[in-house]
């Protein structure tokens, strides 16, 4: 029998579940269209089905437990959803205690970012270090944080919002309500939104084009980008520029070893790199100059991964 | 016999030495100005008579190693100071080492602002939290960082700058060499220089009478503002504003269960809490508003019992 965890990652839009061996390999995969306004026990009851159907692939699999990556505030060590914005009805949901129960196996729980962070730290491009941080930089700017061989929690695990440290007084407004934020900046609403503002003024008319009248996105950017559109290599470059800053940041506070990029803005990292390092080196201490900044390696597989880890190796 | 450690304070101007009991009670003192000149075999005979002298008031105390805080860069797990900018040929010095062989004790090492963030945790104003943030605010801004009940240290350990992350695109310059760091705006240094600008324009009266034609400092702005002049009092108000932006990225970054704010500037807490927390409240996600800002009870002897408890409670 390979050892191996179930690994569940439950997303506003999508709901994807796993067979995860030791040594972080996907052994069965399956996924559906969250139900996000069926309420709770609707979603618990496709996970369910989805879990029947991963385990029905794997016979040989020896099952240690379940591993649940789900969006946050919600308390890792209860088990509890606390809230899902993107999810009604999901307040105080004791989702380990449940699906423990109706599994039979022990169940995990941790936020997506920290599960993504801990799929790369265990399984991608993480490994080796005790330190690290991982970014995923898409519709919003989130991560989590490694720092001495443990998964940073803190205060009712809240630690590493990292896409809401101030950066600037520009009194750009974030989707958190709060003005100045990195993920004001960097995210990848931002760039569409500096997208839109150009291809608007008229001076961008290879993005005009590929948008054909629909809304700008990041997408749009770095096709043009790769195609050598000179507004929109301005637009990366100015991206790169604001990750740089709050990359900076993240170097003085938790010395990591590695900075890692992830999202679908983070995987524009080959076009960005340059301007990334070049702000890093202008703006960071001496000491901290030198750490790599390093593409995620686990795709959207980095959160299921991590959650399995987290029955694999015991809870970071 | 009681349990006790010695512990060393090796700062830039004193170096202080003392015996601190299990419950971190000071039972003997002694300092002496620090010979910063004199080269790293002259400050650790310092060293040594200074621990001849706290040894010999303290003869039923059981002695179970040495803790010390020196400034960093330094590497804790080696006992190394790898650079003390302040001392003049501190490169690479095995401190750790050196004093095990000649006091035939265990001797740990942590930087400065770690041993006193330690201090406040186990025996001052952080007492009970697993998470907690200790911020001192003098000349620089720096601090130690405390999360789900170990103390950050980072590769090299280094994290927890937290003075040198990037808050402002003010050009405003830095110790460090940066721009828009924290401390450019939040520290000691930074205040004075608002109050010597204010002095220079005529607009602040009152604290030119009090500085009498000496720079204008930090301690006149206090002096100012108890007695309750207006623009001392609006100086101070800036001042927590900007102390108010950076511990809100403390919260989202950390996510403490309490700040606490010690050093010469920190101590003005009683007259910049409202401000501070007005700020936190304007900034921070709703999850973090209501983390407690408290100032640390420890004063100069937060570094010295941070040291002891190295050894008092081993590695942190």
């Amino acid at each position: 029998m390979t050892r191996a965890a179930l690994a569940i990652d439950l997303g506003g839009t999508e709901l994807r579940a796993a067979v995860v061996e030791a040594m972080g390999r996907v052994a069965a995969f399956a996924a559906t269209p969250t139900d996000a306004l069926g309420g709770p026990q609707a979603v618990i009851a496709q996970m369910e089905a989805l879990i029947g159907q991963v385990r029905a692939e794997t016979p040989g699999a020896s099952i240690v437990g379940l591993g649940i990556g789900a969006p946050g505030p919600l308390d890792p060590d209860a088990g509890v959803v606390v809230d899902a914005p993107t999810l009604q009805g999901w307040r105080d949901v004791p989702l380990a205690a449940i699906l423990s129960e109706r599994l039979g196996v022990q169940v995990k729980l941790e936020n997506d970012a920290n599960a993504a962070a801990l799929g790369e730290w265990r399984f991608g491009a993480g490994q080796g270090t005790q330190s690290m941080v991982f970014i995923t930089v898409s519709t919003g700017l989130g991560g989590g944080v490694i720092v001495d061989g443990h998964l940073l929690h803190g205060r009712r695990g809240l630690a590493g919002e990292i896409g809401h440290m101030t950066i600037s007084e520009r009194p750009e407004r974030c989707a958190c309500g709060g003005v100045g934020c990195w993920e004001a900046f960097a995210s990848g609403t931002a760039l569409a939104r500096e997208a839109a503002r150009l291809v608007a003024s008229g001076d961008a008319p290879e993005m005009a084009r590929l948008a054909g009248g629909r809304p700008v996105t990041g997408r749009h950017v770095a096709e043009a980008a790769q195609k050598g559109d000179v507004p929109a290599l301005k637009l990366l470059d100015d991206e790169a520029r604001w990750l740089g800053i709050g990359l900076t940041n993240l170097l003085h506070l938790y010395s990591p070893e590695r900075l890692i990029l992830g999202g679908g803005v983070g995987s524009l990292l080959p076009l960005m790199h340059e301007t990334i390092k070049q702000t890093i080196r202008e703006r960071a201490m001496s000491a901290f100059r030198d750490v790599p900044v390093v593409a995620a390696a686990l795709g959207r597989n980095a959160g299921l991964v991590g959650a399995a880890s987290l029955v694999l190796k015991g809870a970071a």
